[in-house]
């Protein structure tokens, strides 16, 4: 029976979310009883999505959800064993019990880090990739935007286009995240738009226009998008980040998909699950071949996972926003 | 050596175009040469798209383009006759000389009227077959929303879904129109968006949602059709009427396509050319069959062809508006 501790959303946030919307709470977990696995999360993932939940989605005053990698402490479910390491949607929490149902073992690679598995080489990398190739249908050699490009899943599509020889221009708001994506990651331009209006900047990075705008932004981002659109483009449509915590974010240009018969397409990494096999084997090897990059931040202990989701909303994170529960 | 006259474009309209930006132009046209055709335009077209046109892409001071249909009176050219009908896109003008360039041949169902060869047997009908069955990927039975629905595109694709067994909401501004879309065409539920606000209605008229919103309004229509988006809803964007004369029309709930992983995809009639023999196939057969029905306002002389126009914008319009040039 171990001490667990979780966090509770107390409060909906309107605009932007502070520690006074969440609480910590102590409680006990029962021990695994018959068909069931004793869970201990040692990482948990915070990701954008998770603000529009706390608006409508997420219950009040319970355990949040979210996604984490945890280790099977005990068992009596025949299909698991003590030490699997295993995939849940129970993160904000550091312990659980289940009958199964919702865990996914993991087979880690001991080539790469365990972390790895919860952004590049998870579902983080796997909506870049399938947003990227399946939904933008992107071509070999296109001229390809990524907004939040030094964000988890924009690092990963930015780097993806490179790989299929794409000209890319990313998007960030901070100094030091241009530089990674200019320097490390080799990105053809990059444009930090709290340095020069994004609409500007785009249209001086593009002088060949783009075939596929990978949006994590939406706003002003996608309204500078679709002035440089070429014909048949694609815009997936990954995420709205402008909007999450204005709750607004208005495009006032979108007649332009009509002249240059533009597809936008909102979506999920589950559309195209199918896709997954191909996933696994492509980025590992990328990865262990240094194509592609990633960075983690990660905050230490659950008390600090209101921190890092707010964090998260204001930019501070590198790369993948993770929090250490345990281990 | 006809004397004709034409209609030029004299300045460039902000918001509302009136009778001062065009100018009726009286010129002669040189009989046909050697290889050559003299066209006497019959009918010409008035399109929502032309207004677009009128703010970049028409030239100030020439005789307009438009889509028409003439009949060669002089011929010195092999492929054409004395009496063949044309299309064509010189409309704006009773009489003009061709080498043949741009010209196509109409093979007129003697079962049907020459105009509807203009309309729904023709571009206008074809952007409506191509835009909801092959961009919009229509499937019997769906939930489907047409704005502009008694529009000469909106009616045609309103019906094409009737006949595939949908169930469709049609909006339009004006109550006869709106009665003749009940009484006569058969939509299901009927929006009059100048009687009861758009979002409302929209969302009364739809209980199980929208699989397909042919949308040719933009603005607070597709805001409206964004929130009633079924999962892996599709939205053919066709025309954005709302922003053509304010030159706004903002959307500000976008981020509902990624949930609901909807695609918005803008389009013209020739992204699909392939279909159109099937269109002619299908569409003939409806019209003779009483399955398509059309309303047509046509205006008589050239010189009624801005009040056309202009018509058009304000929604003075039943169906297909048409100038009779001649005949």
């Amino acid at each position: 029976m171990p001490k667990s501790r979780e966090i509770h959303l107390v409060a909906r946030p309107q605009g932007m979310p502070s520690q006074d919307h969440f609480a910590l709470v102590e409680t006990t977990t029962p021990d695994a009883a018959d068909g069931q696995v004793l869970v201990e999360n040692l990482f948990m993932s915070v990701d954008p999505a998770m603000r529009p939940r706390l608006t409508s989605g997420q219950d009040l005053n319970v355990a949040m959800m979210g996604g984490a990698l945890g280790k099977v402490v005990q068992s009596k479910h025949p299909d698991f064993a003590v030490g699997d390491l295993v995939s849940n949607r129970l993160g904000f929490r550091e312990f659980f019990v289940s009958d199964g149902k919702g865990l996914t073992k993991l087979a880690a690679d001991p080539d790469l880090s365990l972390t790895a598995h919860m952004h590049a080489l998870g579902m983080t990398g796997f909506t870049a990739y399938g947003g990227l190739l399946h939904i933008g249908a992107l071509k070999d050699g296109e001229q390809v935007f990524v907004s939040t490009a030094a964000g988890a899943v924009g690092s990963i599509a930015a780097q993806i286009a490179k790989i299929k020889g794409c000209y890319v221009v990313g998007s960030t708001g901070a100094a030091d995240k241009a530089a990674w994506l200019k320097d490390d990651v080799g990105l053809d331009a990059v444009i930090n738009y709290k340095e020069t209006p994004i609409r500007q900047a785009l249209e001086d990075a593009t002088p060949k226009g783009i075939d596929v705008y990978f949006d994590n932004v939406g706003g002003d981002h996608l309204e500078a998008a679709l002035r440089r659109m070429n014909t048949l483009g694609r815009v997936p449509v990954c995420g709205f980040i402008s909007g999450y915590n204005s709750g607004h974010s208005a495009v006032s240009n979108l007649s332009n998909i009509i002249y240059s018969r533009v597809m936008l397409r909102g979506f999920v990494g589950t559309d195209f699950m199918h896709l997954y096999g191909d996933f696994q084997r492509d980025m590992s090897s990328w990865l262990k071949e240094g194509k592609v990059k990633y960075q983690e931040t990660i905050l230490d202990g659950i008390a600090n996972a209101p921190s890092a989701l707010i964090g998260l909303m204001e930019g501070r994170n590198s790369g993948k926003m993770l929090v250490r529960l345990a281990g």
